[in-house]
């Protein structure tokens, strides 16, 4: 890449981050506990979300950020199992940006909103360098992806302390090394908490929700404390 | 995005543009018939890749380009299949572009090859826009990943014209509606041909490499007429 479009890029990830600073705050101040859920096309960020919804409605209040390259289909579904939804349409961008979530975050009733979930575009690469303000990033790897991901896209691995191996139920089909994908994890990031769950069969689901739970009570008392 | 970005993207699109002509020629002069390779993560691309160097080796001289952020664990299949290799590391972005092309194709001994496949970064939104020389453009989408992906990234489904379907052995395992996705496929692009494979599994491989050979025959001829 040429000189000049690195420093375009650093000019936006210090405008982004500026940003992120500010929604961080305005989260903090509200109480609110905000994921950053990523992985690529396909691997269940959707029906994750959804049975997270399904498992904390009765506890929470729930809002969804929704950023998409096109459609809206996610956001109706989220709609549709009882949650608050934003869609973002990025019109090809392969990411989402703070600037984009600060846009979102003001259509949201911030006074009843215990945990944010947004939904970043399926990309294993470029949305690792935008910070949206939010208090942990969580990423989903899918067993037929392959345990060999890490290998491949070390950047958003090392990145996350927070990883979902989704689809845990098509382990018998595929020839998906779990071995080999803990020890890669652990190489690249030994602070990283795996749950192995199938969010469409509602399995593993249980330590995922505990840790959430803690993380949404985390941010509650740091707002009440303030 | 500021302005400023758009500008500088369009210059690099620009730059890009004139390299793809002159690989493009390059390759015709050779008789080479050359296939850029895209997918999201883990759809198949290196196994797909694997059984066509199976099926077509005894006839033709392949080389691959293996695009990765990271590893060179696929070029080191592939050679041990039989093909010649060459790894780019595109250390951490999220596309290729013409520029390295030109660089791995100096490495080739392009009088001994017919057929060049190009495995771009795992990524169904960046890898669109940058033309490679290619003779044409191949994208792979897994049963996995969901009978919705064309809705959700309509710009790699309408750019191409041939489409793999990989991993239909999986599909009794997923909730993947066949119908849904020809339909959605013809709305956006009447004139793909979509070839259903299981890469691993070596189904359906016929019809595409019936499809690919008479592509190589094309380049082949075209070389040879002028």
């Amino acid at each position: 890449m040429s000189l000049a479009t690195i420093d375009v890029s650093q000019h936006i990830l210090g405008k982004n981050e500026a940003l992120a600073k500010e929604l961080r705050d305005l989260y903090a101040k509200h109480g609110i506990c905000v994921v950053n859920l990523l992985s690529g096309p396909g691997a269940g960020k959707t029906s994750t979300i959804l049975a997270t919804i399904e498992a904390l409605k009765d506890s929470y209040h729930i809002a969804v950020i929704e950023g998409d390259i096109a459609s809206d289909v996610d956001a109706q579904k989220v709609k549709e199992h009882g949650a608050q939804a934003v869609q973002i349409n990025t019109g090809g961008l392969c990411h989402l940006e703070g600037a984009m979530i600060k846009r979102a975050t003001e259509i949201l009733d911030l006074n009843q909103t215990d945990l944010i979930i947004i939904e970043n575009v399926g990309n294993l690469v470029c949305t690792v360098d935008f910070d949206l303000g939010e208090s942990f990033k969580a990423m989903i790897l899918s067993v037929p992806e392959g345990h060999d991901k890490p290998l491949k896209y070390p950047g958003i691995f090392q990145a996350r302390n927070v990883i979902l191996l989704n689809k845990i139920d098509t382990l018998p089909v595929f020839d998906f090394d779990t071995d080999a994908f803990y020890r890669e994890i652990d190489d690249l990031n030994p602070n990283a908490q795996i749950f192995p769950i199938s969010a469409t069969k509602h399995d593993g689901m249980d330590a995922w929700i505990t840790y959430l739970t803690q993380r949404i009570e985390e941010a509650r008392s740091v707002a009440l404390s303030e």
